[in-house]
């Protein structure tokens, strides 16, 4: 019984999901609560997960032609104001520092909620001529926005993010840029995370403040809930005009260039518990686990059993990522604790086990426990992870479809949202005025206007006036 | 004459080695400055380099079981508060969040300029038993201190860095690994960034605010002048005591933790640049250069020469970080560019060289050029990158000890210190009011307390009484 005791403590997703979420990020060691409201500790079983992302993804962005940079954290207030519809969109929740040292500061600074406004002021000075176009730059860093509500790696007031921010001689350019890099995040989450996305557009109302266009990818949690996983803005010359940012073209005019922004956050570490975790705890896709094999010996103290789980660990770690959990705690303990802790494959090595020549492998996400002849063992294991890689996205992919539900008319948009969670794709008319009514009466938000677009209906699902777009509606984190 | 013209708007190190400084971080297009005073943009020929010191010193790190955190980058006044030296080292030079969003906080907050106290706080709730030691953690962020002066990558009110911070069941533990770090990082400035460094104690006048123990590694820059380049502090169980964070040992008693921290900066980036550049720019060790070979077509006009470059191109990435310059610039400027920019090997390959199979390397540190036949350009380029790391390490200490003087008395102390730039060893008893005489007198510091110790005197350079260390003096930066 005491051997379960680490399981027992979570509850059910079925009961309450957010508690769920709650135990598993507490439990699995991922992040602990800080003095500082609204702020984390990501502790190293958090963090690591965070590095892998990190690599994988700068990895995919330097392959575009993407150089990283670093700006500073601090805006004078002035710079933010320049862009009228982005002010308004942040100034309601920077984080404002008034004193250096003993000193007041003659003008305030906004700790950054997102560095357009210090990219657009570096720019001015960087830019001259389209030979110093495009700019095609990205940084690393934490931003600050003063949340009210809010939640381990979903909602908190300090994140750590990419923020790639670039400038283009023409507006088309900047298109094919704003793009491109959001089919870098879908690929990303769809090939490292295992997280199926619905790749479009956002609405008017639901864009970022001071772009033209925003893109999206939208993925859909266990509970039907949506999270916007990754965002593409395409700000056209309207911040280039505000900061005055123009060059000499080929022709010898002045031109403002057109510029893009896009990031991602350790809000997809949120994702990642959300779509793959279990009433058991984390399960990590294989190319963000820390730990893609824990070997537990059995009876350990048996002479030999922990030489051959240091020996079998330092075969696989030429290619994986693996530890040995050699801790006093019973097996049954360790079983539990690395089912809770996500990693994808573990290990059993026992004396029976070493003298038949054998081990035992257990899945994570599927349970299935397979019995391997140790000489086969490393081929086995990068197997397995690829497998596990696959069907995690299959499984995730099918979760998605099974929850994604039709309404033609509005009777049927709010009998499908009380009653079902997922996303529910319906026609719109393009009018803003439904999304707020839907909005106000749901609690239901526009994800998308997914660039593959489908004729469900004629009609508008609120209003009934002619239909422009296909949306997915859905309720989000 | 226009070929030089990058060049000639350097000043010369001799003329005067601030501007020089100055000249090459903005010439080399390492940084710009911004409308944030006192904080820097880190531009990607810049941050490139960090990237590759962040990525050879954190493996290093990996291999002695740190491991990776992010804790909040804002602190709650009365967390800074707790530990009394702390505050007072700190307190005068932080910038002051007051305001969240529209609303004035309950509480100010500062921008983390270190984070002992939040450690401290996240440690209070995270250690209960000796079984949770030792705890070995860093982090990888930016913090900011209210500097009145700046100068780029050197002193700035924004910097990156990392942090280590770890707690230990024992001060002897404490102590080793404060040691440990202090080798990892005179290891890394030696090996990797080719800067020789010596390895000391700091007195306690320039001990870190709340440490026991302060342990630093000293280098000498070009002009004489001695630069901090990373410190690791032993603070005992001071800190632990004052926020209370206790752990149950084996003997079942209730004992405080012992801890230590240590960082290194993008400062880092300055001592390379003091230390290998020169009158044509900066120089930069092949193990951080984020381009180790640039290739410059001849007549790149001819048929063949420019796929000549890219087929030479190709067959080096496979293992170094090369780059054609490929642009409508005439050979002489590109020449110039590259020496400004510090790539350690020019590869130059015209339609001749192509006719005879050879191509010209050229040396950045020496200006040796070098016929290679190009089958064997593949191993010539390994090699010489190898021997420039080493003889630009040796170079470096030849530099140092030729400027490391021995002052037996005050008078020897002062002419020394009148007449040369360097380090300067000498005898000291002890007393903080000598450290503050010489500071007076001749604005020198003491650096260090070597660990390597000599006998040089009997007596104190400045006050005559019986001598206790020898110690390493010199003006700093």
């Amino acid at each position: 019984m005491a051997d379960k005791k680490m399981v027992e403590e979570i509850t059910s997703m079925d009961v309450d999901f957010a508690q769920w979420y709650t135990d598993v990020v507490i439990k699995a060691e991922l992040i602990d609560y800080t003095s500082v409201k609204g702020c984390m500790v990501i502790k190293p079983a958090g963090y690591a997960i965070w590095e892998l992302i990190q690599k994988q993804l700068d990895a995919r962005f330097k392959e575009t032609g993407v150089e990283n940079v670093y700006l500073p954290m601090f805006i004078p207030e002035s710079l933010l104001q320049k862009e009228k519809d982005h002010v308004e969109g942040f100034a309601p929740e920077v984080a404002w520092v008034t004193h250096g040292g003993l000193q007041p500061l003659a003008e305030r600074m906004c700790v950054r909620p997102t560095s357009e406004t210090l990219f657009c002021d570096f720019y001015k000075n960087d830019i001259h001529s389209y030979r110093d176009l495009p700019k095609v730059y990205n940084q690393w860093c934490s931003v600050v926005r003063w949340e009210k509500e809010t939640r381990p790696f979903l909602r908190s007031r300090e994140f750590l993010w990419q923020e790639g921010h670039t400038a283009h001689a023409t507006a088309q350019e900047a298109e094919e840029r704003t793009i491109q890099m959001l089919n870098v995040y879908a690929d990303f989450c769809e090939q490292v995370l295992a997280i199926p996305v619905v790749r479009g557009q956002k609405t008017d109302k639901e864009k970022f403040a001071g772009a033209v266009a925003t893109y999206t990818i939208e993925a859909l949690m266990h509970d039907g809930k949506a999270l916007q996983s990754g965002t593409s803005h395409n700000f056209g010359d309207g911040f280039a005009k505000a900061f005055d940012i123009q060059f000499a073209d080929k022709d010898n005019t002045l031109k403002h260039v057109h510029q893009t922004s896009w990031g991602m956050t350790t809000r997809l570490i949120g994702a990642i518990i959300m779509v793959h975790g279990d009433n058991e705890g984390l399960v990590l896709p294989p190319r963000v686990a820390p730990t893609q094999v824990c070997i537990v010996p059995i009876m350990q103290k048996k002479e030999g059993v922990l030489e051959k789980a240091f020996e079998l660990k330092d075969m696989l770690s030429k290619n994986f990522r693996v530890k040995v959990d050699d801790t006093d705690k019973s097996p049954g303990w360790k079983f539990a604790e690395a089912e809770m802790r996500g990693y994808p494959l573990r290990v059993e090595i026992g004396p029976k086990d070493i003298e038949a020549g054998k081990c035992v492998i257990c899945r994570r996400d599927t349970k299935e426990k397979i019995e391997v002849a140790l000489d086969e063992l490393e081929t086995k294991v990068g197997e397995l992870l690829e497998t596990i890689q696959v069907e995690m996205l299959e499984r995730a992919r099918a979760h998605r479809e099974e929850h994604t539900y039709v309404a033609k008319d509005f009777d049927e948009f709010v009998k499908t949202f009380n009653e079902k969670a997922g996303f529910v794709k319906a026609m719109w008319c393009g009018d803003r005025a439904c999304e707020d009514t839907i909005k106000e009466k749901l609690s239901v938000t526009s994800r998308c206007m997914p660039f593959k677009q489908e004729t469900l209906a004629d009609t508008c699902v609120c209003c009934g006036k002619p239909a422009k777009k296909m949306v997915y509606w859905g309720r989000a984190y």
